[in-house]
């Protein structure tokens, strides 16, 4: 027989914290609470089969549901010695739902069930005030009527707001016990009426109504939409909590009040919190009365005039001391709960593990260790890895207000403020002057890096999160904002608008590139800080990692992060970014316009010696850690210019005509880019290209490594291989170019050569690409756009549509798609050490810095993540956490 | 041990036809000759074994090779009763590769081996002619100097020239014996001047020098280059034939000549061919000397002068005709055969299955099974399915001289002439005038629609194989040259130019949509024929094939034209080109350009009536068969337009703004439309329009339905379903508008809802996508472009290089990749029907249509392939050829 019904109470309990699939969350922990010994109010609650049984059956419960209630109700009544519906000593329940995971506010509560106009005077007698008890009446009736009876809550509250008129009160408190009472008439006379009976006054019969009323509110659209949103399945039902009522409103020797055991801010090992004396819970949270503080010295601090809990309820505050004590002890991590003091009796209502920030979070884990509470692994996985990102970048104050102008795609987080600029060139003469900057721009182009790196932040119009402005913000750790397609921008006349604002140059905006915000003026920052605790933890979290962990950067300023955020090599350098550079573009832009091998190769040849300069400094940093290398990837077009203006320009430049410029852009035109001209298939059709970056990567590995041996670790890395021929056909050229140049230096050094797995063709062949490659490097980003035939860049406007209507639980291109793309890098993975046993593997994809992407490349046994400098430390920590088993989910 | 040699002649020999992996096509057929019983020269075959031992062993031969070479030459010595090396009566051979696969003309040859001072004695004896010994024996040297010993073939044809010039002779047949016997002596002295020793004399010493040649000559640049563009692989290695010499140049009563058992034009049952009194085989390639027919009939029939065969050796005319029936006969097959006659006496030289057109191998299979030679399925084994597009569309005349102006892509078959015009209305113009018009367009758009129709033929300069030129051009059935990038084309003045040629509006020019190829002038043409054996032939192909074979069309040409070429029911209806039309065009674009839902059904209103009668009509037509129509796929903005022209008079049509248009067509243009905003996308974010969309088509099944139960047979097909929550959220609104339309019409009639299996996801999930879909249609061209991550219409500029390259053995959108869109193809069908039995699956990609292609899809067992109408012949005969696991490639 199945068991429905789990009492707790009086310092036993049938259910444990273990048990929250079966009791939910709220319901599990108030049994743990109450085995402990802990001051529970004594209850039971329904389970979650329960509610399964209810829906499963036309909305009706078990049979045996009944018997197994009043059981249950009547432990409570001898817990507390009090009768349901007894008039002399009634016994009031609340009775609320709680399922496995928190859904707060979603669904419905009632509480003070149990009264009617006999028990009401029990509840007088025993709070001693008429007053209190019709208030409680009249609240309970409201509330049920609106949650049981289905009634429009709006109605209930009119007739309040009648009576206080026609009495000419201003608040609830004007109302007196007479007043209350006449308007406990008013509400049951409007119940009557609606319904045409009674209100009820039977108390089993307002329980039955509560539970029914209370399972159904888990299917209100409200908890359907937080559901789809927060993927909680539907079949996971809720519980029904049944409690005794204990009421911190019965005089000023009653409180109610909410605590974290340490401070959920900054992680102190103190009892932190808030109450109200003489309140019911929901005062504390609606904000009509300031609370008071727990303790003395939060008070003192505070300057706050009211006394501290410690004050006013030295016992009670002690004993709450010694609760929070007994509940991290048992729970062994930060606690938040509720509480209620009647009539100067302590009483738990809830606990749960707190929320606390990424700062707090990393010192209480790490202190916990200190304490004897925990071990190392524990704390390791007790971090959100996502959350470091509050600690690496600049954040906007939590309190700090936000006037949004207008949201777009978080591109590259942190936070930001200074005056829009709107183009490269004014962003850099004003940060010159030591001004901070925005930058503001339709798009980003090549011709902009100077005045990305001037600006503080970046914000654009147009393009997602692999366009330009996203992919370099990233890499240089600029906070960027990318298309906020609402923003119009008129960079000629130095404005931009949105929703009727009108933003000039030099106008100050903050945003948040963790949120995609735009907020008009200077909002308050909190500086990163790296905390002693911060590398403690770390420290334990690459003890326990099996990934490596190494970044993708290629600028000098960038590997440099990468090191200092710990990078163990660089997983992608692209080289292409240094073609970007202002004194190559030019360079560069020659090479494409070239019509013959001959004209192409003579201004390679001017681009090799910058090449090799830029390898040797990154050898020399890197210091004998490997170094991936990308041979050059994007489309040529991407280095031309698109206005007539820059076609004029680059046609004096390179002594050609604007319109043999625009023709050559014309021709290299693309329907679709991102499966064009580009990657391998430029090394095959202009071998020239890759022979010069080759020779630039082995001349300057060969210059380093005859100084210092074992500094330069070259790993070069061909990409869009899509079949096995293409890597063969490219393969010896690179070798050749590694021969010559040991030749010339007269020493001998390892590398190795392998290819990007980015296309489905190549993670199906993988076992073929393997004989001929050393490595692989999981691209996942353009994996998951020809995997999902979904281009990062346009899909913004559907995505959205597809998260809300729960199509995508999360965006593939944030979270690996376990299903599809997954099961690709499993197959590349298993094919590629079948054929070539040892193969080096790892991904450089945006992936590699997301947790729950870590979680998977450590199941699929990657050897290694590469991301952006600034989530090495992220993918570290996920990395610990993959290893472990636990990885910790961000509130 | 390994036996290294093969001999034959005699009337034995110890291979047969069936060993020509080892021997070689004319090694084994040789052999096959001899034990026939037919006269063939002695010789003997050295196998691809000893090519293999060859080169794995730094160019040296088995030991055991040189008794087992000497003993086969002791044969041919005993057989022909002459002696290697015997001064009066000299054996001389020829030394031939002969692989797997023919290469014609990519190695080398040796002839009249054996030869030297002395044996030159005997031959002349032997032959009566000093004069034909000496030429001999100075052709030998030339093709030994040449071939085996290294030196330029132009010096011996210099020193011919000065002989010629000094005596004052204006040809080769103007040199005496004893000019000969001097060139000869120069000729040595050359040799032994170039290399320090003396040309060999000893036969022997000949012989091992003319066998490493030949072998070798398996490596050099022409034979790796013909490979790697034929996909012959390298180590299939050569055979090499050596065999007794026959000369047809000994006087008059010899010939030397070429013979196909049957017309290999027509296919009519006639000894084909032609020969040359006194000649060497070279000789009648060579084309210095005009051939003579075969047959006194051929003769009269062309009028030539000189006598035919049968009446000039008339007993070899006849026993050439007995060995033509010996061989058909035997082989089962129209043969290609070579001949020599020497004094009087035959010998065959060479045989092999005689290339044909398709009208002759259509007639030929059919005849042959009324002969009783072989059966219905190898009859339908015997025609190249690609072969039959030289039926169904008109093409060049074979002997028409082509001056091509200009290469494009093959974009849509047959051929056409015609006035150039430059625009779509001047196109309609002059057609309704009778004037036959080519339509020369930058790109097309569907405003160019009409004029594609009224046009014989297309040209773009811009665009792949399925822009939208091609498409449309394909299913239309117009001849298409896409892409031809080199044309330099002016609208506004009415010209185009390439290559200094500029052809004005009016100028006639010719197209090959088989081969890309642009001509100036109207070229001969060879108008298509359905023959009865053509339907003899497809009645048998039906018998034998077990997969399905259904046409992609939408228009009601396409549809009828489907129809009459035996298409089993409609595989993809794209609902978008019904879009195209000028009518419809004007509420689409208004459609889009609404900005609110509400805008946008009041447009969707009023192009519905439009798509139900484009249902009905298709219904009706198809009358019974199922018809699978796809929800619109393209992205919204392949229907705005793209001129400032266009902006203005789209905006006057929807009371616009010009502005607001181009902000529109702006907001929706794509970085990759390929991978944007489409197919369930739209579904999906736009509803209203799939719904709009399943309504027409439910209307329009039940309105046909009701007149006539089991007409309409729909099946309603998602495209680009990438998870199959995309499915489950659209099939609801497809079944609410049947089951809606069924309730109006009050009947109920059978359909289906599927889905495009076209990205590597779908391919992946299909077992969960099976669950919701009732079938799966392979969407290969786009699968093949996620797949390669490659698209369609950029990779032009790079394919070519790729195929020469031999990375790429065959274009991927034209014969699908196997090993990797084919994995996911193979891995969607055991996953799709795991999850769903009997699901059913079909493929309307542009693979439908392509023999190699469907050989596969019989493989792995889909249950029907889609095509453009005018490829369903093709289709239906491949189909019958996979199953019979037999598919005819292409010459």
């Amino acid at each position: 027989m199945t068991k429905w019904v789990y009492a707790f109470g009086g310092g036993v309990a049938e259910g444990d914290a273990a048990m929250a699939e079966l009791l939910g969350g709220k319901g599990a922990n108030l049994a743990e609470m109450a085995s402990l010994g802990l001051p529970v109010p004594p209850g039971f609650t329904l389970t979650t089969q329960v509610c399964a049984f209810f829906f499963g059956h036309g909305q009706t419960f078990p049979e045996d549901l009944r018997p197994a209630v009043e059981t249950a109700l009547g432990k409570i009544e001898d817990s507390i010695g009090a009768g349901f519906g007894d008039a002399k000593n009634p016994l009031l329940v609340s009775v609320r739902s709680g399922g496995r995971a928190s859904m707060p506010g979603m669904m419905d509560t009632v509480l003070n069930l149990g009264l009617n106009e006999e028990t009401l005077a029990g509840l007088a007698a025993a709070g001693g005030d008429q007053r209190f008890a019709w208030d409680s009446y009249r609240r309970f009736i409201q509330m049920y009527g609106g949650v049981v009876l289905g009634l429009d809550h709006d109605r209930f509250e009119e007739l309040l707001a009648f009576a206080k008129e026609d009495a000419g009160y201003g608040f609830d408190t004007d109302m007196t016990a007479e007043d209350w009472r006449e308007l406990v008439g008013e509400y049951k006379d409007l119940v009557a009426a609606e319904l045409g009976s009674p209100f009820p006054d039977d108390p089993l019969e307002q329980l039955w109504g509560a539970l029914g009323a209370v399972f159904k509110s888990w299917m209100n659209p409200r908890a359907i939409t937080y559901r789809a949103i927060h993927a909680i399945p539907e079949d996971w039902g809720t519980a029904v909590n049944v409690q005794a009522m204990v009421f911190g409103n019965m005089g000023d020797d009653c409180a109610t009040g909410v605590a974290f055991t340490r401070d959920p801010a900054t992680g102190e090992n103190t009892l932190y919190g808030e109450f109200l004396v003489n309140a019911q819970g929901e005062d504390v949270v609606a904000g009509i009365r300031t609370p008071q503080p727990l303790s003395s010295a939060a008070r003192q601090a505070n300057g706050g005039a009211k006394p501290a809990l410690e004050e006013c309820l030295p016992e009670v505050y002690a004993e709450l001391g010694g609760v929070c004590e007994t509940l991290e002890r048992h729970y062994r991590d930060m606690q938040d709960i509720e509480f209620t003091v009647q009539k100067g009796r302590l009483w738990m209502l809830q606990t749960r593990t707190g929320k606390r920030t990424a700062a707090a979070a990393i010192r209480i884990a790490v202190e916990m260790v200190g304490e004897g509470l925990i071990d190392e692994k524990i704390a390791v996985s007790r971090v959100a890895p996502q959350s470091l990102d509050q600690l690496l970048h600049p954040t906007i104050a939590p309190d700090a207000e936000r006037k949004v102008l207008v949201t777009g795609l978080p591109a590259s987080p942190g936070a930001a403020s200074g005056g829009i600029v709107f183009s490269a060139d004014d962003a850099e003469a004003r940060a010159a002057r030591g001004e901070n900057v925005i930058l503001v721009r339709v798009e980003t182009s090549p011709d902009d890096i100077h005045g990305m790196h001037a600006a503080r932040g970046i914000v654009t119009a147009r393009g997602g999160m692999t366009s330009h402005a996203a992919v370099v913000a990233r890499g240089m750790g600029r906070a960027c904002v990318a298309g906020a397609g609402a923003l119009d921008i008129d960079a000629a006349a130095g404005t931009m608008s949105v929703a009727g604002v009108t933003l000039n140059t030099g106008d100050v905006i903050t945003i948040d590139g963790a949120t995609g915000e735009v907020m008009a003026g200077a909002l308050a920052m909190v500086s990163p800080e790296l905390t002693a605790e911060f590398s403690t933890l770390m420290g334990w979290a690459d003890k326990f990692r099996r990934l490596g962990v190494r970044a993708n950067a290629e600028t000098p300023a960038d590997v440099k992060a990468a090191a200092d955020f710990g990078a163990e090599g660089i997983g992608l350098a692209r080289t292409e970014h240094m073609f970007f550079d202002e004194a190559r573009i030019k360079a560069v832009r020659e090479m494409i316009m070239a019509e013959t091998e001959e004209a192409r190769r003579a201004a390679l040849t001017r681009i090799q010696p910058m090449q090799e300069a830029d390898f040797e400094e990154i050898f020399r940093l890197m210091a004998g850690l490997p170094v991936t290398i990308r041979l050059l990837d994007p489309p040529l077009h991407e280095f031309l210019p698109s206005t007539d203006d820059e076609f004029a320009k680059l046609a004096a430049e390179t002594g050609t005509t604007p319109e043999a410029v625009k023709r050559r852009a014309a021709a290299l035109h693309e329907t679709n880019p991102m499966l064009g001209h580009r990657g391998c298939r430029l090394g095959i059709t202009y071998p020239e290209i890759y022979e010069m970056q080759a020779r630039a990567i082995f001349n300057a590995a060969a210059k380093v490594n005859k100084e210092r041996p074992g500094t330069a670790c070259p790993e070069v890395m061909i990409p869009l291989i899509a079949t096995r021929a293409e890597f063969d056909r490219l393969k010896p050229m690179i070798d050749r170019a590694a021969a010559d140049a040991m030749a010339a230096a007269g020493i001998s050094f390892d590398y190795l050569v392998g290819t990007m797995i980015e296309l489905p063709r190549a993670a199906l062949l993988a076992g073929d690409i393997a004989e001929s490659a050393a490595f692989f490097s999981f691209g996942t980003n353009d994996l998951t756009q020809t995997t999902f035939g979904l281009s990062r860049d346009d899909s913004a406007r559907f995505l959205e549509t597809y998260r809300r209507q729960g199509i995508f639980e999360a965006d593939p291109f944030v979270s690996i798609d376990v299903a599809g793309v997954g099961e690709l890098v499993r197959m590349a993975v298993d094919r590629g050490r079948a054929a070539r046993p040892g193969i080096k593997l790892g991904i450089c994809g945006e992936h590699g810095g997301d947790p729950a992407s870590i979680e998977f490349f450590e199941a699929v046994g990657l050897d290694y993540v590469s991301c952006s400098p600034y989530r090495v430390p992220v993918a570290r920590l996920a990395a610990a956490q993959a290893a472990l088993g636990a990885v910790a989910k961000p509130d």
